[in-house]
């Protein structure tokens, strides 16, 4: 069974990775969430949970690391706050999560990207170019950063029921993917160590998840 | 005679830089500005200029980067614009001019950041810590570059004569330096390549600024 620390654990996708966990047999999901009543939920699904605000001292991350195996980031500020959180959580309280886990030895780390992240072409048209500057910046630091990375950039994001399926190789031919397949994608990359130091671009495709992640 | 590209040339340190350039022996100075408006100043004192906008296609930015020796990074949105544009000017338009450089083969590199954009727990009481983000993370993607850079960090600016004097050694000790005094330590950085690799945290101080580099 892995510890696995999900960062943002509150969100849409956050949600789905930690009850998927709870009710797999490899993981032991703790959620980590910024308020106290967002506890119902993780109670409810006999969840394990911290509470920590990204925007506080580093210190409280690395308490929080103590004893996992891995952490996923899947937190953002979402598209209600101004662009000052942009700055604040979806770039400095991911890589303060990276150095939390420099610090804390956890090696193993992914994180929730977007597609096109690393394509400034896109990010002009996208209409939310400020959030494509974070996530890329915050990625670039993940690379460098000597954890065991992987980076999932999905495409856009749909409350609809997973297929299981996604495509690697033209993820731009298609809309977007299920958030229950991006939380499937999460548990079968840390199921795989050869997503170690991989980036994945994905959409909704025709290939299981397993059976693309075999191949990459 | 260095050809130095002053990105930001518009701003009232990239002013002051560019004027003493071009009353410099060693320096022939281009501005680099965004409006066709703001000639009219570089025109007056005899400096040749380029307008781009560091939101264009960084190819803009490659072509303004032939046959320089050098380029100074000066450039940010100010406090009128959101942190939209913290994240697209400060950050990524930094980095860009970066890359830029890269691709020109134009290797030496200083940028103007700000004292403490090393230091969390700073930013939050500054009132302004999305920009010590921005300002954080491009001065970590210059220092894995490659490029010859030099990181200048004053605190506060004024708008005062300078001394010509400035410390390292505590410069938390001081409210800040005059803007006159960061463009005289801009043109000595350029002259002494022992400053290549360098971040320098300064204020004003006791110390001529020659000599403060002499030792570092």
């Amino acid at each position: 069974m892995k510890n696995v620390l999900i960062i943002g654990a509150n969100g849409q996708v956050g949600k789905i990775i930690a009850t998927k966990m709870a009710a797999s047999a490899d993981f032991t999901p703790v959620a980590l969430f910024r308020k106290e009543k967002q506890k119902e939920f993780f109670e409810e699904h006999d969840v394990d949970y911290k509470i920590v605000d990204l925007e506080e001292d580093i210190e409280f991350l690395v308490n929080a690391m103590e004893g996992m195996d891995a952490v996923v980031f899947t937190a953002g500020s979402g598209g209600k706050t101004g662009y000052d959180k942009t700055l604040t959580i979806d770039l400095d309280g991911a890589v303060k999560s990276m150095e939390a886990a420099q610090t804390a030895g956890v090696k193993r780390f992914v994180v929730i990207s977007a597609l096109h992240a690393d394509n400034r072409e896109r990010w002009d048209k996208s209409g939310i170019k400020p959030y494509y500057v974070a996530k890329h910046y915050a990625d670039h630091f993940l690379k460098s950063s000597g954890l065991d990375y992987t980076i999932l950039r999905p495409g856009r994001l749909f409350n609809k029921q997973g297929t299981g399926k996604i495509t690697i190789t033209d993820p731009a031919s298609q809309e977007g993917v299920a958030r229950e397949d991006v939380a499937n994608t999460v548990l079968e990359v840390l199921n795989h160590d050869r997503t170690i130091g991989k980036t994945m671009e994905f959409n909704e495709g025709n290939t299981p998840i397993e059976e693309v992640i075999s191949e990459i």
